[in-house]
């Protein structure tokens, strides 16, 4: 399987970057070839302009396999096809104010346009996997229900809508180790927990 | 009161401004003072980089009224005064995604930090109204709870977070207009409504 890895994170050696490289290693080791999305890294621009609007008049706005219309922009165009040539999509991103960083939302925003993503089209991949980076803890997470609110919005009200039923959220919680006893003491074995599960869901894809 | 009203779409001829300056106009008629955070016009940067990352470890990194510590970036250090100098926040933004457009989420991913608006901070305003332009109908909107999950998001998941318990949101449905009767005929008189309304929603504040 083809595997795009769309990660966002500012820093080149955050948990969130190095979680991305242990499960590109477990794709790899199984077997699966993958490209990563560094959004960051690749300047990305995630604010929609009117080019990029969905046009809900003019349906020859529509990405097709036998003909690639540049109605949209060049950076939308590329990451269409970046998406075109894979089978898969995963995301992996730090969870802030309960959802994606705004250069991974403007992603969202700008490529998964109508005609290619929805609305007389669906993605063209399979199976899309979610690993969201929550600082809080499992507990005080789903106290409140966070979990299914953020799942609902990823699995159903994105991946259903773009035909991906084959859609999880793998979170991860805590990754800020702040939560931990002896936090000093256990922050490299609890690092490690998270990197191994990493490998293990890239392995195991 | 003054309000700033922080708004995005990337046409300024588009519903969502009209309906700003309409909300505005209704807070003018009422005696209120306003600002325009318009953030595509003026270019805001959504992207957050490694400077405007809450730094966990770092208390020092706290805004306070005395002393304007510029440890932040200079863009984000600018918007919290602009939030300083008001008493209430108008956010107005299409729905995409379920969700705020990228260039919105950015801007509280950076400016809504911590020190600021939470961790040992609260935003420094005593209210918050959501109007969010919903292209889909009410009635499709509220099968799914989608109503009701973003009504969570803002106001408990953020709100209620950065210390602002009078938050509520108002939701424009049916924005497109594309699921009127009579569709062309009735247009205008759809988006009339939908601006009265606005205005109203500013007169009342």
């Amino acid at each position: 399987m083809k595997v795009l890895i769309i990660v966002a994170h500012p820093r080149s050696d955050s948990l969130t970057m190095n979680i991305t490289n242990k499960f590109a290693e477990g794709l790899r080791a199984a077997g699966h070839e993958y490209e990563i999305a560094d959004l960051y890294r690749e300047n990305f621009n995630p604010v929609l302009l009117p080019q990029d609007e969905p046009d809900w008049n003019n349906e020859s706005k529509v990405y097709s396999d036998e003909e690639l219309r540049k109605a949209y922009s060049d950076e939308v165009t590329r990451e269409m096809e970046r998406i075109q040539s894979s089978d898969a999509i995963v995301m992996i991103f730090p969870v802030w104010w309960y959802s994606f960083p705004a250069i991974m939302k403007g992603y969202i925003d700008r490529v998964w346009n109508m005609g290619f993503a929805y609305g007389g089209a669906k993605l063209p991949v399979n199976k899309i996997r979610w690993i969201p980076l929550v600082g809080d803890t499992q507990e005080h997470f789903k106290k409140r229900d966070y979990d299914a609110m953020i799942e609902k919005y990823m699995n159903i009200g994105i991946a259903q809508y773009i035909g991906v039923n084959d859609s999880e959220v793998n979170f991860m919680y805590n990754t800020l180790g702040e939560f931990e006893d002896n936090q000093e003491e256990n922050l490299n074995s609890h690092y490690k927990k998270h990197l191994d599960e990493a490998y293990k869901l890239g392995y195991t894809f």
